[in-house]
């Protein structure tokens, strides 16, 4: 089997998994004109993708020989082991782009076991809800060997701008999983802050524009001071905003919550942190330092 | 004593508190050529300004006595009685304006003492830090009787961009608060996902970037449903990322955390909320519904 370009160019491409992702991605290479077969669990998800021209296989390996490109994009890694392991024969030659959700440690094993069978492994993280894939706003992060990303590149552009990070597989799980981090403290900001409106009888729509605007406004302003810290320990002079009067502050929100009918819940951890900063005697400085108290000895360095 | 501008049209204003903001706001209006009487518990605190033309007040009677418009930015609100108890006698016929970082029951006892002495009173929340006091980049929200409001305007603008949020005095630290807790929690994600790739290897300021544009991004793309949720209890269709989808991912954080040495504090109000969300019954929707488990029974409704 031919494992480079064909059909006019257009590489074809297997999609292993059709929950709401896996059926956007193949979608928009269906829709970007590649030969696309796919295979999911519940076969009935691949009728809306048949109509449009794909192939449906009748089992995973037919779908792994089906394309010398296939991606994977199901719930999770023991998923991913579950249907890999048993196609392994047929993977030999293809190229295994796995989209799926995991960590880094998970995203090694998997590369180890597709190389196991003769394939190459980019592991990705889609930065992007089902309905962005394949527009401009849609970001896949990849990570794995830099030349299997150069030559698959093209075809991985129909999903968004595809962006490689290394020749770790581990990092592409690992920004994925940092950015939605990020993402869900932010949430819990957003959240907060909305029931504290709600609860005071503030229509949360007319709150909202400032709440955006003051998130993105803070974000920029305190993520380079955060970033030197991390990759310094550098203070960055005098804090306009010492830890000892942001404190304060802290009690007015809770505070607040407890006259208003808000639970403190999310806002409780940062609140011991800061707390414990500024009795540690670093109530001068500004809330960078907090990265210090959430370090911890990682899981291989313990005693068993 | 004449409380309507005087010297070329703009208004005496006293200062109380010269703390980081309270120095930053002095220092404004005299730059704006504002007549600027101070007074500051360490009073050695008054001496640049004096150098650059305040005048400084020996007790905070005099202070008080000297401008007809009196602002206040000291720590907390207990300060604030403690400063202006004292000072009644003085107050009649002033408006003062109180920046202190405070709660809405608080203003709305500080606007009680202050209508009780004849003065006009206006809470305020200041969303800037101090270099920003002065720049089109500095926001102060205030509330209080909107006349006042108009009245004080033109001075008050010399510190940033004044916007009025209703008679309430009690709306101002309300948004004030709330936008905070949104910082905060934003912080704490940008706080978790730094100590993640920092645990890994990589260089923050490599990553920052990324997480500045996703997290902003991503503001911008859930807030309008949290806040459609909030006034109407509408889910707006089908979630595109279900809880149940979203819950597979915080397992992930959760072990990541665990292999590179990052403590969970940061995300296990979120991941807890989300999971008992995803308990409850509500794993098709989107995260918004989270504000249900935020709401509890308000402090004055609770049986003693
Ligand atoms: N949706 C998003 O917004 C989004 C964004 C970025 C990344 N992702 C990631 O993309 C991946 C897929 O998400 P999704 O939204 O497509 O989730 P989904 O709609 O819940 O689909 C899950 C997929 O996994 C399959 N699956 C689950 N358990 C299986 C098993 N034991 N054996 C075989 N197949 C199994 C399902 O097959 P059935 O159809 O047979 O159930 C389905 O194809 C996840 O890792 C997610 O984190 C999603
Ligand atoms: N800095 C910021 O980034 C920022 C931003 C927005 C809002 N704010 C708010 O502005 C207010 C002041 O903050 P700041 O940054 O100026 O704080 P700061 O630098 O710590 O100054 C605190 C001020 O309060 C005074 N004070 C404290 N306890 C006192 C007492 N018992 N009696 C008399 N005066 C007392 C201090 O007087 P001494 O000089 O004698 O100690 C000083 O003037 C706070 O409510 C804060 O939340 C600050």
């Amino acid at each position: 089997m031919n494992t480079t370009a064909t059909d006019g160019g257009r590489t074809p491409v297997t999609v292993i998994g059709l929950g709401r992702m896996g059926a956007a991605l193949a979608g928009a290479f269906l829709a970007a004109g590649h030969p696309t077969t796919v295979w999911n669990r519940s076969p009935e998800k691949a009728g809306p993708l048949v109509e449009r021209g794909a192939v449906r296989a009748a089992t995973v390996a037919d779908a792994v020989a089906a394309s010398p490109l296939v991606v994977v994009c199901v719930l999770d890694y023991a998923t991913v082991h579950r249907l890999l392991g048993p196609a392994g024969g047929a993977l030999a030659g293809r190229t295994v782009v796995n989209l799926t959700n995991g960590t880094p440690r998970q995203a090694g094993e998997v590369a180890e076991l597709v190389a196991g069978h003769g394939a190459e492994y980019l592991d990705g993280g889609i930065m992007a809800v089902p309905p962005l894939i394949g527009t401009p706003h849609s970001l896949v992060l990849y990570s794995g060997a830099p030349d299997v990303f150069e030559r698959r590149r093209p075809t991985l552009e129909v999903l968004g701008t595809a962006t490689h990070l290394g020749s770790d597989p581990g990092l592409a799980p690992l920004y994925d999983l940092a950015l939605l981090t990020g993402m869900y403290g932010m949430f819990s900001g957003l959240l907060h802050a909305t029931a504290l409106v709600r609860a005071a009888g503030v229509a949360a729509r007319d709150f909202a524009p400032m709440l955006s605007s003051w998130v993105k406004t803070m974000t920029d302003a305190a993520l380079p001071g955060i970033a030197a810290y991390a990759d310094t320990g550098d203070h960055g002079g005098e804090a306009g905003s010492p830890l000892a009067m942001q404190a304060a502050a802290f009690a007015n929100f809770l505070d607040t919550g407890e006259e208003l009918g808000v639970r403190p819940d999310l806002l409780l951890p940062l609140t011991r942190l800061v707390e414990r900063r500024v009795a540690d005697g670093h109530g001068d400085e500004d809330i960078h330092g907090v990265l210090d108290l959430l370090a911890t000895e990682p899981k291989e360095n313990r005693a068993p």
